[in-house]
Parts: structure tokens; C-alpha cells; sequence
């Protein structure tokens, strides 16, 4: 590759869709010298599936990461260029990859993103809740008491929560989320890309029943508290602009307006009726 | 499209490097009957530059957002396929789509992402700073005591926070930051995927300084604050098998360990030197 020196090149591929393997990826995978993955075996059949001709494989994972940093060092001071990738996705966002990262920055390498498919992204992108703030958790606590603690800390947080969940756990962590978080909107998507993606919505504490036989890796989100959500001030104007014309006083209207809004106090409304006097004459 | 009913694809482009573009997006850019955009100026140029010979586009922009809506639901019900796309990188966050996307789930369309570069995960997966849990909050309040609040309210989160600024406001932002937050690492990324993609390192407290002259569009990660950051278990294995390889009892290992690592108690380091002993019969 022309570049001064080498680079660790963290590359994101496909959810499940392999038109969403961007051709920078395709040219990277091709033409380092190897490639670290999570699962080689997945790896070599994720490039042959994408139809790529990639180097060699090194495996990657929780437990031998730290041992493999020194090999990938090794390559790197040598001048060739390597990759990371994971199963699927994004790399670091849930998987290994991060101690490499970090280790390559620290001994003066060059890491470059090629950015793609990432999971939580892509179902906050069409969800329909309120894309950020957000907070992203990766993997959930395994146990309850974990489990409990972890959304009681997140509950004072007006952000969309963003996880991943593993099989059909999925009916009692939403339970959980119901007890330290109280009746909030959530989204379930899975098989994101795919051809039988899916979105299901509901609300925590009345349609965790609905999920008992999901299986397959699935993004989570919950949406931030209602009360928090503070409406677009075009939606407001809309409704105050219909309640104006009316014939509503701005007292009452506000009022009214109030009682269909969210997240805009009395004031706030008053001056925008005020506002949209003076600038459509109503 | 082969579809058995209209969509509304939310397609992520480019941030700046024309192979980031997935085969997914450009076919969907050109088969769609029109295409939503921020800017329409600079979407048909983002098209042609992507040798896209794509649709019809209109405007979507904070203020007309509303209004757009029935016009893209009544190509929908018209059974076309309509995309959203952003300036650059993916739609919704920290763009405007969201009620567009909201308004189309709502009246029953499918709403579909198409995956692709976003700049908080771009920065994310190769910057070396903890990848998750993290808190994307967008871009930042405008007024100084906005945000004093913004980063109060996140001292307590163990996560790393990231977010969009523009121009060189970010030095001020960042001694902010500090007031708030304290002493923690951070990162900026500047031209992401671009020639002169750039990754700059600091000190909250510290570093403000090497940032006066940043232009463009920043994305700046703030580190979770030192001492929750928990280093991993493979790092603090190699760490007590060399204090045990040295002839320390697991007592004294853990011990000095304590001083090398962060995130874990005594009782969890002799632990992990019990079991380190009886696996590789230290």
C-alpha cells in the first residue's frame, strides 16, 4: 500500500447484507498482509462470501489478545500493513480489538478507521426513537443482581439505551429494565440488513410477552423517559399555529398546547404564540 | 425495487472518502424515486462525485422538516421508495430525519437503514480510548452555562463521552470539560477517512492548547474517568503471573497488582491468583 509507514486498519464489514461492504474495505482486506479476526474460520468464509482474495489470519479474542499484540507489533515495525476485523460490524463495539488498539497508538502506529455496518447505529438510524443522546452498552451483565444495578444507574440518564442481547434472554432483561426504568417506549431489531430485518416496538412492563421466541444476535433500544422527550419546535408551532387560528387567545392556547406537547413549559409556549403573532398575523 | 411495499431507506454516506460508499447505498441512491436531503445543493454534488445518477432531490432541514412529511408519505402511499441521506455519514444523528422517520413508522412504512460511515464510531474504533460503554450526545449546547450542565450531569457516567463540534470553539469547550469532568484523556478526530485524517491526544486540563487552530467538523471523545476504567483480565493475568513467576506469595502479588491495575479489588486479584496458580502450576 503507498502509505509512509504501516498502519493497523480497524475495517468494519457487513451485518449480513454483503452489499454493505464498502470497496475501501474490500481493497484493505485484499491487500494487508494478515488479518486479525475474532473467529478465523468466520473470517475466511466472510471473505469468501464478499468474494475477496485476503491474506493470512490470526485469531483474535478475549483471552489470547494481549499475547497477540506483540505479533502484531512485530508486523507493523516491519512495515507491512495489517487489519482487525470482527465477526460482523463493527470492530471494538462490542468485541476484541480494543487492547490491540490501544497498544499500536501507544508504540507510535498509525490506526486508521474504515467505517461501515455497525449494529446499534444502523437500528437507532430507522428506529423511530429519538436517535441521541444515546448510550451504548455493548453486552448486557449476565446476572439479575448485575442486571438490576446496571439500569438503576442508567435511569436518571435521558438518553436512548442502546444494548445487544443473545438469545431469548431477552423477556426477563426487559423485565428488569421495567422495574429500574419504568414504562418507557423500546425497540427490538434483528436480522438488521437482512432480508428479514425487523423492527418490533412496544412498551417495557406491557409487551415483553411479545419476544419470547427471538433468536440470533438482536439490538436493543429503549427510548429515553417520555417527560424528557422535548418536542421539535416545529411540531409546537404547528399546534399552536392551528390553535391561534382557532381563535384562541395565546393564554389559552398555550395552555391547551401544553397538554400536547412534551418537554415545553408554559413560558416557552406563551412566547412562541407570541412569535407566531407578530410573524403570521394571527 | 422489488419491494412489496414502498420504503423509506435511511442511507448513510461518505464522510469525506468516496470508498465508503457501500454497492448497497449507490443502488438504492439511484433506484429511489426521490431523495431527502439537508442540503440539496450538496447532495447532488456528494452524487455526482459518487458517480451517482440519482433522483430528484428535497430539501430537509430542521425548519421544513415538519412540513416534508406529507409530501414524503405521499410518495410512500404512491408506492414509491423515497432515501434520506445527510450531508455526510449517517442520517439522524445529529442531522435532522428523525421526525421524518418517526412520521413514516407511524403511518406503517417500512423504514430501512442502509449502514455506512459514521464519524462518533469512526473515532471510536480506532482512537485507543475504552470503545464502550459511551455516551454520544451530538453536538454540544451553545452557552457557556448549557454547558456546564451538559458535562455536570455526565460527571457521574463511567462511559466515554463523545460528541460533534465545529470550529475552533474547542479549546473553550474543552476547559469546560475539564472544570466539570477533571483530569481525563481525550481524543480528537479531524478529516476521518480523509488524506489528512488526524487523531490528537490530551489531557483534559493540560492539552486545551495544541487546539487553537482546528478547523472543520471535530468529533472529540472524552475518556470515562481513570479509575473506572478496569483493566481487562487478560492485562492483569500477565501482570500477577509475572509477580508470581518471581517468587511472590499470591498475597503480595495481588498487592503490588493493586498498584499496576485499575478497576479491581484485592479479594478479586488474589482470586485471580489462585486460579493462575492451578492452571499454570505457579
Amino acid at each position: 500500500m503507498s502509505l509512509i509507514s504501516a498502519s493497523l486498519w480497524v475495517v468494519a464489514t457487513p451485518l449480513g447484507n454483503p452489499g454493505d461492504l464498502t470497496p475501501r474495505a474490500a481493497q484493505i482486506l485484499q491487500e494487508v498482509q494478515c488479518i486479525f479476526a475474532e473467529d478465523t474460520r468466520r473470517a475466511g468464509l466472510l471473505c469468501s462470501r464478499l468474494g475477496l482474495q485476503a491474506a493470512k489470519f490470526i485469531s483474535l479474542y478475549e483471552q489470547n489478545e494481549s499475547a497477540r499484540i506483540g505479533q502484531a507489533l512485530s508486523f507493523l515495525e516491519q512495515g507491512f500493513d495489517i487489519a482487525l476485523i470482527s465477526d460482523a460490524g463493527t470492530p471494538l463495539l462490542s468485541d476484541p480489538g480494543y487492547l490491540l488498539v490501544k497498544a499500536c497508538r501507544e508504540a507510535g502506529f498509525s490506526v486508521r478507521p474504515v467505517p461501515g455496518a455497525c449494529a446499534a447505529i444502523a437500528a437507532l438510524m430507522a428506529s423511530g426513537l429519538p436517535p441521541y443522546p444515546f448510550y451504548f452498552a455493548g453486552f448486557l451483565p449476565r446476572k439479575d443482581g448485575s442486571l438490576h444495578s446496571f439500569f438503576a444507574s442508567l435511569a436518571p440518564l435521558s438518553a436512548t439505551l442502546v444494548f445487544y442481547e443473545r438469545k431469548n434472554r431477552l423477556p426477563h432483561v426487559l423485565q428488569i429494565a421495567h422495574a429500574e426504568l419504568g414504562e418507557r417506549e423500546f425497540c427490538i431489531a434483528r436480522e438488521l440488513t437482512k432480508e428479514f430485518e425487523e423492527f418490533i416496538f412496544g412498551t417495557l412492563g406491557k409487551d415483553e410477552e411479545k419476544l419470547d421466541d427471538l433468536l440470533g444476535e438482536i439490538t436493543v433500544l429503549i427510548a429515553p423517559p417520555k417527560e424528557t422527550v422535548r418536542s421539535e419546535v416545529e411540531e409546537v408551532r404547528q399546534i399552536l399555529e392551528k390553535l391561534l387560528q382557532d381563535g384562541l387567545p395565546p393564554k389559552k392556547a398555550s395552555a391547551e398546547a401544553k397538554e400536547l406537547v412534551s418537554g415545553w413549559t408554559a413560558k416557552e409556549l406563551y412566547a412562541e404564540c407570541c412569535k407566531l403573532r407578530q410573524d403570521k398575523k394571527l
